[in-house]
């Protein structure tokens, strides 16, 4: 299976148009203009001062995290998918613009990094563990890739061709002059691509070379440490923990995923990529049991991993805290972009449920409905008055941020969005497979012949989704439509007739010789249900959430009243499922009944002989991704169950 | 209303009984050989080397911990108490001789730290904030007024008050050459009890100087910080937040506990000394105060405080998350501090009521059954596989720990532990108010005339006691017998019959000319029964405790399973009170039928449409101070009502 290319789709989908949009109009200039220090209200970034400097633009001293470059990095690949999809001469100038600059401030042997090529050029490559080097230049790649997908312009790819050869002769040559793999993996992904885009095959065996050596004895990051020159750059990871960076054995023996939930995800993309590649099974296998632990045992039901604050990474089965984790909006990017490549190289329906689960909750919660404001951390249960500074909970913030100086999460969730289009649907030579349920439109050939292929759908509301095939000449091939877990019950006709067709992978699959137009109705059951958890989860045994398809709803105080830990619900209770059309933006809400434990009479009591009073209340749930956008308040996924 | 004298007092009570000879028989001997670098499996305390070396008798570098030397202070103290009750010629003469090497360790002037002497004596009294000189004075006083009042031996008063005098020239004198008061207040409430042995008026003016200065602006420790010579200690602490040192207001305006949990009681504790002996009513009504809020709303049923794992501190109201919070072992001894002298002050019997609850509960969970491995945090939840390094959840253990290197606890525990007699009874010139109901005979002159009290119990049990006065010749006095709060009724007759008297502050008082023996027969009805807490307690709303008296009980793995969290109790259902003689050294157990949601029919998934199956479970609660002493597992003292 491959991608199709993203000029080859557009998206007209109410619900992700609005996101796509917004990134568009305001997440990208907002970037520009923070990339550029011209926003008031918050930190500096200093990002594009460090390139005018390191190009001898500029002179003065580098500012901001040692791997501010990723932030432009990432901007240029969200601005190179949206080139792809809407083209913008001015936009397409100013990157042009950028990528000189990039081409000025990287170092004649092709070294590309501002901060140490300003600050430390003696530590160059050093400190693997900390120095985020192939991380910043893994981010560049992938940018020059998707710019070279865009454009067609090869100057940028070069770019980052000569860096990525410098590095193959550094860990590669006759003589390697360096061994190690980079403390936070991104680079062994971009490599990947970087070789599929160019067909350079070192680039590849680079990838690999990093996903082999992981996890094998020596630990690189004790080797180097003890090497002369090293230099401590994060005084917070001095307790080096081999688990956080997936360094505590080979890749391959891994089954459960640890450490940093990001880095995890991007190694995860990575081990897909080169087991895809190469035929590699065991690597295969090792990504299967890397996602089955994660969406079976570590993963909460908004697609949210990472349940530990502190460190941002996976602890232990079934350990899902609500209102204590990371859930990093990255992280659940990285899980989503684990899955579109699960999913591509297994043909595995049950892949795009985790997909769907990240993109439509965390993904979403990520961004304000302005753009201009993110979530980085992403709890499940938020009680504002316990959000403090100087505490265990001092990460989880109740209102969207501005701007972090690691602005790692608005740049993932742009990309992510401008990139969309690409994961709608996979072929092969012969067979399509539609992945998500998203208004659009697609052309590609089949065997010579251009067919289209328009999906309107409103399956979020009413289940019910048209696909109209249209084929300028007779081809035969299958296509394959995806059936989600959450799928009570469906049907399928082909042009008003029910047809026969068979169900693999989670995918019901038509295939005949398609001529001129057909259209493919989907009806699917996917009504809002109450959902448990398996018991084994401490935190939400006893307790219901509410979804409907692939969105997670959540309760707010604003809707709801405050104390919402005291509303317990009957799971057998009726949901009406309504849509508001001047709720934040449209959105679906749905209203049922429950109770409300009642404080009165408490007074001044801390405690007193059990008693319950309950009352009841009207309740109304919006979706998870919509939250914090109002007042802010307490906020809940899930509800206590009455048992 | 004044303290008895410990000599007075005989504790006989079989549930205390064993944890006073645990620190008589296993917990003095044990530190000792801690202090003394003599047990193998855990860190080297260094302490009585470090002193050695301060007072030239041996050669080396200061090692531990900038506060190490408390340890010695705290032991002191317990053997102090120990000699009081118990005298033992060898441990008085090894005490002697301990104490001499204090002597040899103190610097002309008086200076005593072998830190600062050894390591930093150029950076005495520059970091009031860190340096933790005054803290440890405040426990080397404490013990020095033990010792005193334990042998009549004045040498190490002595030394103290060498100490305290040049502290008092320093922060008092004619041109102060110090402004500034403890980071961790401790000397404060020292400073009294050295006033009271001494009667030098001026070591109360120094514990109402520092009491009076703290908070008010400038901010000292912010001051002293921009002074020359100002070193940091504690990296950790580099960003200054005043509320973790109750630095945050004058302390008269202060009306909640904030900051860490063991530096604020130890503060409440010397503002409520203060008021007492200079009648400050502004001081004394902050101290109500702050007990309410502490109480009211900050305190977990077991008596611990703290609700936050990192920094050990008061976070916000109704914020008592079970699983995370620290609630130290010596928080809660601090709390008892407290309540026991804003009884003692007030004479209202409701402080006790939260003494006895830190006592009973958080401090005795302490102390393992051997007397040498403690719990230096005392959560009210426990999954130990969530309980991982590099987690937010590091802190908690769910084994007890040997020793630390930061051994506040265990000395904590074992310096109240035998000191407890002094709090069973307050009395003044002609009245006596029985607080604990506790085995014991105590003996007082009343008037001329000696009067003794044997108090016989078994209220843990039965809600039975007898308190048996017998007076030499006929004096008249007051006798009051606290009514604790969770007393549902309550009879009283003296001398088999019954008589009038009057109930105040809590207390029955009965007022009468005694003479020879008589008997006042208590019979107070303390059945086991479910609680719940306030709802506003996010943590604990919907769910249900068990406790009996003074004891909150708790589910144990090992004698209920796992995943305690999928148990569902009706609060209606009935308790069987038993007595196990066989478990745990002997120790009541509650009995009572619950529902558990049952995990089966989940396989891998990890959500699913709501379904609870629940099957009967037969459970079993243990006090929650004897929890951890058998195979480790899970724990909880909350559990989920059905409602």
């Amino acid at each position: 299976m491959k991608y199709i290319s993203l000029k080859n789709v557009q998206i007209s989908d109410n619900f992700w148009s609005r996101y796509i949009r917004l990134v568009r109009e305001s997440t990208i200039p907002y970037q520009w203009a923070i990339l550029n220090d011209n926003v008031d209200d918050t930190e500096p970034s200093h990002c594009m001062e460090n390139f005018r400097i390191s190009a001898g633009e500029s002179t003065g001293s580098f500012k901001g995290a040692v791997f501010q470059d990723s932030d432009l990095a990432k901007w240029l690949e969200a601005v190179s998918y949206s080139l792809a999809t809407d083209p913008e001469p001015e936009l397409e100038a100013l990157a042009d613009e950028v990528i000189e600059l990039i081409g000025h401030a990287q170092q004649p042997d092709g070294y590309l990094n501002t901060y140490f090529t300003i600050s430390a050029p003696e530590s160059r490559w050093k400190n693997l563990r900390e120095g985020h080097e192939l991380y910043t230049a893994g981010h560049f790649i992938e940018a020059a890739v998707a710019y070279h997908k865009a454009t067609g312009k090869r100057r940028f790819l070069d770019i980052m061709c000569r860096f990525t050869d410098l590095a193959c002769q550094l860990f590669l040559g006759e003589k390697p002059l360096l061994d190690g793999y980079p403390g936070h993996p991104e680079i062994e992904l971009a490599l990947v691509k970087l070789y599929r885009e160019t067909g350079t095959k070192r680039y590849l065996d680079l990838a690999r070379y990093f996903i082999d050596r992981r996890g094998e004895a020596p630990d690189c990051f004790i080797e180097e440490k003890n090497r002369d020159g090293w230099k401590q750059i994060f005084r917070e990871f001095s307790d080096y923990d081999p688990l956080y960076a997936q360094n505590h054995m080979p890749v391959r023996e891994q089954e459960t995923a640890e450490g940093h939930a990001v880095r995890a995800t991007y190694l995860y993309c990575a081990m897909a990529d080169i087991a895809e590649e190469t035929g590699d099974k065991s690597l295969l296998d090792a990504c299967r049991k890397l996602w089955d632990n994660i969406v079976q045992k570590r993963m909460y039901i908004t697609g949210g991993i990472g349940s530990s604050g502190y460190l941002e990474r996976f602890t232990t089965d079934y350990d899902l805290p609500n209102d204590r984790c990371y859930c990093e909006t990255c992280a659940s990017v990285g899980l989503a972009l684990f899955g579109f490549r699960m999913a591509k190289i297994t043909g595995e329906s049950r892949y795009m449920d985790g997909v769907e689960r990240a993109l439509y909750n965390t993904m979403l919660a990520g961004i304000a409905l302005d753009g201009e404001s993110f979530f980085y951390v992403n709890p499940l249960e938020v009680w504002p008055p316990s959000c403090m500074e100087h505490t265990s909970l001092s990460h989880v913030k109740p209102v969207r941020q501005k701007w972090f100086s690691v602005a790692c999460c608005p740049p993932n969730i742009a990309r992510t969005l401008a990139s969309l289009g690409q994961y709608i649907y996979y072929r092969s030579d012969d067979e399509f497979l539609l992945n998500l349920y998203i208004d659009s439109r697609m052309e590609e050939d089949i065997n010579g012949s251009r067919v289209s292929f328009l999906l309107e759908t409103s399956f979020l509301k009413d289940g019910k989704s048209v696909l109209t095939i249209n084929a300028e000449q007779s081809c035969e091939c299958t296509i394959g439509l995806r059936i989600p877990e959450y799928v009570e019950g469906y049907t399928f006709t082909v042009d008003g007739a029910s047809i026969d067709y068979i169900v693999e992978n989670g995918y019901a699959l038509f295939t005949k010789q398609w001529e001129g137009e057909s259209r493919i109705e989907v009806a699917f059951d996917i009504p809002a249900r109450f959902v448990s958890a398996n018991p084994e989860v401490r935190a939400d045994t006893g307790k219901v959430a509410l979804v409907k398809g692939p969105i997670v709803f959540c309760l707010e105080q604003v809707d709801n009243g405050p104390n919402l830990a005291s509303i317990v619900v009957d799971p057998r209770s009726s949901i009406i499922e309504e849509w508001d059309p001047d709720l934040l933006g449209g959105t679906p809400v749905l209203k049922f009944t429950g109770r409300k434990i009642s404080g009165d009479n408490w007074g001044s009591k801390l405690y007193k002989p059990a008693e319950f009073n309950t009352m009841p209340v009207e309740l109304t749930a919006i979706p998870y991704g919509l939250w914090g956008n109002r007042k802010p308040g307490e906020m809940t996924v899930w509800m206590k169950a009455c048992i």
